[in-house]
């Protein structure tokens, strides 16, 4: 409808798609006149070299002929296979086919048109209330495989009727993606492709012009972006729960991440949770790999559905006198919490993740054909 | 037989069972007298708090008084279900079960009683040509959940009748553990447990007194310790595949040891090995991730089933035009081997693994019931 400003978030692997590659420079121009974003599942086109770059460069540039808009106004994301080249002349009619027609409510079909292993497309909005009026922030994503973020994750657009010029909406993407997509995992994987996009193309009239405004959007953001990546993991590739994972008493916050990151992309922790097995002792022996310094007699340890504290299963490393069949009712449900407390300082991380299960090794074992 | 120069290895895991805090102290103290070394399966007693040191005390006691030694004189090894109390009184019958009536060839009886998820017993033996003679080495071992070696890994007992001071002894165990079973990952997952010990009892009366006996030995003891920690990995829980993976042109070796791990420890590149789905795009996604800097421009990579260079499937960071039934036939293989050169330096290291499999989440859905 109108040029938008842009905000975006990349994977932080070395490895990265051609259309991460295009992002990063289109942007680097100018981040002022976004207006659409041309998507494609089931080809990731990356470790394809110089002709990936061009084919990236070539949907750029079909989608501004198709939309009668310049070719750096045009962001692009693929996800799927890594290595094959796009078949382009089924890109260039999928182009001509989208292009045609466009209407403001076809949200729902985008976020339908880039599933790949995903069960269900993933679309949400909120509505914020400033100070002059009411603004929206819709947003589409996908996930479902190669999902452990680091900086980003997986493909997800955003966009605002509210006014906001670009270093304000990269602050607030960034923090928002901080607090969400970088606190979920399903299988440790980080993808090559993933991205995040926040375009803002002020057809409200309402700008985000003090700080009281930008809080209640940064709350807002926060809220719809860990919403979808809760949704996220809810529909991980053969994913039958969804475990919040947080960590308290580490060092510090960041130390407190390294331990919950790596509880959560443990297989042995992800296949106890898959076969209902409350087998805690992989919890902490998984901690204790993570490379964080803490006393393990010090460690406490406590699971629960709808609180932490519910069920106390070690206190400064010794286990309590609990009831096995508590633990396993627990464990038995598709969402419950652990809460592992290292003794060790005021740092403090929430991961979600979900289990390892057989229907996850179907998926991945033959993912191509 | 009589009094041994002991060496051992423990997991670098800061969460540490019973025993292995027992060991470091036993070994601490004295480790020119080591006479036993006491072995149970079945629970790990690790994060068993106060009382779990006092029942790995009580091994070590139960077992010196059935031999006739000291307390110190003996070494202790657990392994199984972590905070579970120790059945006392049943470990307390074993013990005495097994003093009895020991014979020198029972050490095929000991590789099959520590045996937890393996298949089968791991034991072997090498002879080693020295100035003054012909000494042996033998070891027995277990794997096969948990493994991720983090300075030692597992359980393993090598022995020896060469004559070796304990100093010397620890040298050549660290140096053949680093290249042997700290070369190995089934998932990624580094145990409590982990203990790699080697007793020198003398008995040849043959010292290791010049440097090229020391090297022979030291050839000897690398080359038990790499054939045992294949053999683990083979074994491995649910493997059905055996994969080496060897990085090249990474900044320096040990770089090229992350980029191997990460690439050994994916479980979308496990998961497609399970599938024999040659989907390399993970490889290079897992490398990129690993933290380590390199170029993917300069990235190549070749697979073979013998040779490693058989099919070229990636140079400068760009696809071959390989045939896919060519790489599919090298996945197919129960044992193959992968090339990545990042193209960054000298840096090269190789890791051995095994795949992820329907039968490894089976395993550990419900390892405890």
């Amino acid at each position: 409808q109108r040029p938008c400003s842009a905000a975006a978030v990349f994977t932080r692997n070395q490895v990265v798609a051609a259309p991460v590659i295009i992002d990063r420079e289109t942007l680097k121009k100018d981040r002022r006149q976004i207006c659409a974003v041309i998507a494609n599942s089931g080809n990731a086109n990356a470790c394809t070299g110089q002709s990936g770059l061009e084919n990236a460069r070539r949907m750029q540039q079909l989608t501004a002929e198709a939309l009668g808009c310049h070719t750096q106004q045009v962001l692009v994301l693929s996800t799927g296979v890594i290595g094959v080249p796009l078949p382009m002349s089924k890109i260039a009619q999928g182009i001509a086919a989208a292009a045609n027609g466009l209407q403001p409510d076809y949200g729902s079909m985008a976020a339908q048109a880039i599933m790949t292993t995903d069960t269900y497309p993933k679309h949400m909005a909120v509505r914020v209330e400033l100070t002059d009026g009411t603004v929206t922030i819709g947003g589409i994503a996908k996930g479902s495989g190669m999902i452990h973020p680091d900086m980003a994750t997986l493909l997800g657009v955003f966009t605002t009727d509210a006014a906001v010029e670009p270093g304000l909406l990269d602050r607030l993407l960034r923090t928002a993606v901080n607090q969400s997509f970088n606190r979920i995992s399903i299988d440790g994987d980080t993808s090559t492709n993933d991205t995040v996009l926040l375009l803002a193309n002020s057809s409200s009239q309402i700008h985000l012009s003090n700080q009281q405004d930008i809080d209640q959007f940064q709350l807002a953001l926060n809220a719809i972006c860990a919403d979808m990546a809760k949704t996220i993991v809810r529909d991980g590739e053969g994913a039958t729960k969804f475990v919040e994972i947080k960590v308290v008493g580490a060092p510090d916050d960041q130390s407190a991440h390294v331990i919950a990151a790596t509880v959560a992309t443990s297989p042995l922790v992800k296949t106890a949770f898959a076969g209902s097995d409350a087998n805690w002792g992989r919890i902490l022996a998984a901690a204790g790999r993570s490379g964080i310094a803490f006393d393990q007699h010090q460690v406490s340890l406590s699971i629960g559905v709808t609180d932490v504290t519910q069920l106390q299963i070690v206190t400064q490393g010794t286990p309590t006198a609990y009831q096995e069949a508590d633990a396993a009712a627990i464990f038995n449900e598709p969402e419950f919490k652990i809460l592992l407390d290292c003794g060790a300082g005021p740092g403090k991380a929430t991961m979600w993740t979900s289990d390892l299960s057989h229907e996850y090794v179907t998926i991945n074992a033959d993912y191509r054909t």
